[in-house]
């Protein structure tokens, strides 16, 4: 029987849920677009969006997808024909290159597993190679939500350090930032790109890209510059609408506005602590319902698995089947394994506006649903997952 | 520390949390109030509600709380020096009385216990012996929300015409309707009180008196009558505004519109079954908390148990410093004991808009909470509930 | 041809248009309802609605429309066989007069004219006969919708002065309050009532009775009190719902609230003056297009006109279709005369969040559509309103 | 002293005034993004998006504003170093080639007038001198919201035809696309740009290109395409996301559902007509207070007036006071002359949702403002406006 008339569950792995107060500030009717409280709330987002990804450099918010922010990292810094080196951990960090490809970028990809990290030591290796420094850029995700992996950013930082090389760095933190803590400045990242859709906890629709120093200077000499994305004329002592390159996302604006006054109230370090705390207790009921080997965590390393998503092994189980009655019998929808982990994984996505009833009515109704189906789990996860949070509190 | 950053859960006996749907309607603009949509609108409401209570009679809505329907109810039926029969079984239908008693109605008290439900065989043993009919009426409540007893309607009903006693009989199902099946006509019930914010998923501010043709015989001679009450001025076939006794409430007639359109694509018995399920996945978790003796469920017998509210005695354990850490820290808010629960019970409100990820949430993170403070519980009360809910689906 | 297809402009003499502010906030989820924020504000608007009256005495918050506020000021105070007072100057206060004979109070109307206000002169008079006290209260309304009169408040209590007259002086703001200066300690008004879906811009289902030291001693031998209405019981000490005789209305509350703080950053002068000079820009236009003699303010005197509302008598104009043309094929709601004025007369409410491009988009649209229909109108009415406006930036 | 405070009128060229069904839309939760009700709607839109722009070729939808739909035309048709000529009538086009040329496209501009449209015979003069067909496309927008000119988009074609000049035509409709006719196919359009923020009445953030088959052949060649805009990858038969080049832009997905659906109920003839009526009102109302010279319409001929956007010349009136007066005092934003009409004219949009309250709202506020500041003005422009909308009604 259906169970699910109630507030739907959706955990996955991006857009997370919206918290009402972004949603409402979403509402408000379209303001006077040349002056007055909209410019000065741009520039206030301007200001702030820094510290979340902790540098002090600037950041350009692309009306766009995560998608249309990886392009503009690449045509602001890159020339057709240049070649980058992506760190494979899963899929994202390869299709950025392959977006890249579209305009002439070649990629080289470094091989990785669909069960861990980016191995740093691999990346040195890779790079002491690359003698004429063909590699103009590092590509790479933070976290990769098909393996849900979280890559050691500041480590392959030191590999590029200790090869010497001169690339850029440039991390995805699309689907981490705001779950993960990330220090641009401290790490060494040059180009960062995420987007509102996760972590920020803000509707899809726009992207953000932090640029260091570096970065603005790879820039200057730069062919694949387009007029939308270039950010020479996004200059925010001109006309508001530059900064944008065109009409500012204005709903959209308001949404993140309230959001990063929400990320401010909580102080980023708790954000991740709660994060840290909510994803441990989703590996604590899949180690709990793995005993019988019906389901298990896809990254195997503890350190390696991400604060902001997790992909979960079905072996025996059918996840489509799974996911089918947790949505329609009882109103919670699960991601399912994308690429190569299609029919064989499901996922779970636990970014953003998230607190234990959110979190433990996602884990209990999977536990339910794999009661109905039959599963052969072992312990009760959410009973694990419970303990976990118990301990944290 | 504070996990409590997402969408909070409060899971309180009423008002119950409201449909997206629902907050939605209720944002629309102030309409024409004289003719058109509303006025459609709003006969279609009361074309609705008795569908509701299954009944034939009509219903009236008020511009009030639950407190002003039973105003209502009391005042159109009764006169000054008029006695009634109130069945305890709890709080609230002394509660009734009380209220009553203001505008010169004599109640005597047919007192029961705090932990179970009204005794048919007692009601018809005192209706036996007031052989003058002395009592005009005879009030109960489907559900006391203070000790989260349901009782049986039918069988009252039985002990009255056992008793050949012509009392009205009266019930409030402000907690129960749309959660607790009610058969209005098939149980013979006169009057039926409810009010918007529970099993209606709908904010507070409209009551609703159901009335069958009996109770409009009382109506006639009854000198409780007031111009905001009183049923023979709200004409359906006048004004529109006399049907509310003055402007009509259009944001929660709105919301009303829509919970309505949910409880029918739905199906009543699917309501009705489903919040069946759901409570007994709150009396299994209890019953698993228990093991150890921490946490009692305080309504003995399982049929008698509400599928709307649970009432959990705490002995040794504070409710408060519970209730405080879920809260605070978890970001889910639960009743507390009232009356002569206080200070040794907390309430689970599992009424209205409500789901599997919702209540195993709630019961995770009590869980959780329990180990937080170290309270000396049993088994997982959450791995309990989703096993019962598991086989449900 | 219809031109609707815009925001729709609702002009009927309540409820007013909201604003948006108002509308996000009723949006919000279910909060705690026994402690914490919602208590808190809760309190704050206890504290702040007396500013809004002038007054240093309590208000009660009814959770019911305008006629529910009227009974609670009637069964507070008075005993049943209790004679008042009804001082006609249209239609409202002898509503107020038919609700209270309900519960067994007897009334008598001073008659009035339909085109002018009360006339004080005439209300010492009577009272002056009145030697043995038997009136108990005087009803008179600040503004009457029907005919958009607005009496002299502060010289009716100087008839009652001179009369020496004890009986209380009990005063309907629904219509005015937020639109017209009131001034109840100054003025010597011992019972105040209102709603909240007129000056107050909040949607209809809130009632607010103010009352004075007197009226709390009328109260303690008043014998119509009932359980819902008693002020006795509303202790502000006790536990949060009593305040409200019951669950609080929340979504209403909240609105409230942000009204309130609307109206006290305009500040409540300046409220006043801005409907003033709104006022002012439709008696403008109404003269100007009464040239040729086809519209006429009902209101002959200037001072006694309202300014929340305006009746405007049709003569040879057909008032129904001047609305229809208005609402279907322009946007724009009109009020319709009521009771007497059905047929000959149409009304416009300037009440609450207004300004000028909604005021003169409303007169706008009704030249437009009194053209279209070929009626005999002189000059342009929205010019002359403009041009009133225009005077007073 | 300050009206404002009521309903704000913000009478800008873009963004327009949102529905509150188009805002109630956008503010539903985040759904499941891989399949279901998402993913049909999405398919709609798709759908039915070619008939607001009366055309059977297919429509890409982009996650941008305005001017990433103009980077999507320009780099899925050209290639680096192709020629296009741009049709000057204002400030827009020349806009768009300046975007194209960072990316390597070299452009020459036709010079235009600012106070009229393109002339059709001069570009077929210039056209027929490119005997060897240097120019790959012509680009024109529908409507310059700078001058608030509407070209002849149908008459340019004729001369593209008469001077047998192969190139793509490329129409900007940003600003006129749900205003103003616009037949695609009828006029022989090979690409067209528009956003969601003017007459689609949705927050900006969307933009949409439609391209024929002659457009689809030119890009099998184009070499500027980009892995966020290339129309090759976004197949519709492929998982639902590729048809956005990554996360779809969800709330303002479902706005535009609602637009449309608004769009369709009124019917696009009709919509064409309303504004065709609106925007009549608004030239009458100019040409009466332009009888002492105060203001007067920039474009001098009739036909070539845009329904959306009036662009008013002030003389010796300062614009910003009154722009000043309107929104501080009166509650009303006005559009400032930008470009080379800095400081020497205001702007009305009066694009969208929009109806006669709104419109003669607008135009008598302006008419205070202008008496306000004691500027030189004629005869009543809100009541010729009031005049010239009777006659339509």
């Amino acid at each position: 029987m259906s169970l699910a008339h109630g507030r739907p569950m959706v955990a996955i792995p991006g857009p997370s849920i919206m918290p009402d107060r972004v949603m409402a500030a979403m509402a408000r009717p379209m303001p006077n677009i040349y002056d007055g409280p909209l410019v000065d709330m741009s520039h206030s987002i301007l200001a702030d969006l820094p510290k979340v990804a902790r540098t002090e450099s600037p950041v350009f918010i692309t009306v766009s997808n995560g998608h249309g922010a990886w392009e503009m990292a690449i045509s602001n810094t890159l020339c057709r024909g240049d070649k980058v080196l992506v760190l494979e951990s899963g899929r994202f960090a390869v299709n950025w290159g392959d977006l890249a490809a579209v305009s002439g970028v070649k990629f080289e990809v470094l091989a990785g597993t669909e069960r861990g990290p980016v191995d740093p030591a691999a990346v040195e290796v890779r790079l002491r190679e690359d003698i004429d420094h063909e590699f103009k850029a590092v590509l790479v995700v933070q976290t990769d939500t098909a393996t849900s992996v979280t890559n050691d950013i500041a480590a392959v930082r030191r590999a590029l350090d200790a090869a010497k090389h001169p690339a850029l760095y440039m991390v995805d933190c699309i689907a981490s930032l705001g779950c993960e803590r990330f220090e641009m400045d401290e790490w060494g990242v040059d180009v960062m790109v995420a987007a509102s859709q996760k972590g920020l906890m803000v509707p899809p629709g726009l992207g953000f890209v932090w640029r260091n120093d570096k970065a603005a200077k790879a820039h200057e000499t730069a062919d694949l510059r387009t007029g939308y994305w270039d950010w020479s004329l996004r200059r925010q002592d001109e006309a508001h609408y530059v900064i944008y390159s065109g009409t500012p996302p204005i709903s959209l604006l308001f949404a993140l506005r309230e959001a990063l006054d929400m990320l401010f109230e909580e102080g980023l370090d708790n954000v991740w602590a709660r994060h840290g705390v909510l994803a441990g207790a989703v590996h604590a009921a899949v180690e709990a319902w793995s005993i019988r080997g019906g389901l298990e965590l896809n990254i195997t390393g503890a350190m390696a698995r991400s604060a902001a998503v997790s992909t979960i092994l079905t072996h025996e189980i059918d996840p489509d089947r799974l996911r089918r009655v947790c949505e329609t019998e009882a109103g919670l929808t699960l991601g399912l394994g994308i690429g190569s982990f299609d029919g064989r994984a499901f996922r779970i996505g636990h970014m953003g506006h998230l607190n234990p009833p959110m979190l433990l009515g996602t884990l209990g109704t999977v536990e339910a649903a794999l009661a109905a189906i039959g599963a052969p789990v072992g312990g009760s996860g959410v009973a694990a997952a419970a303990a976990h949070i118990g301990a944290a509190l």
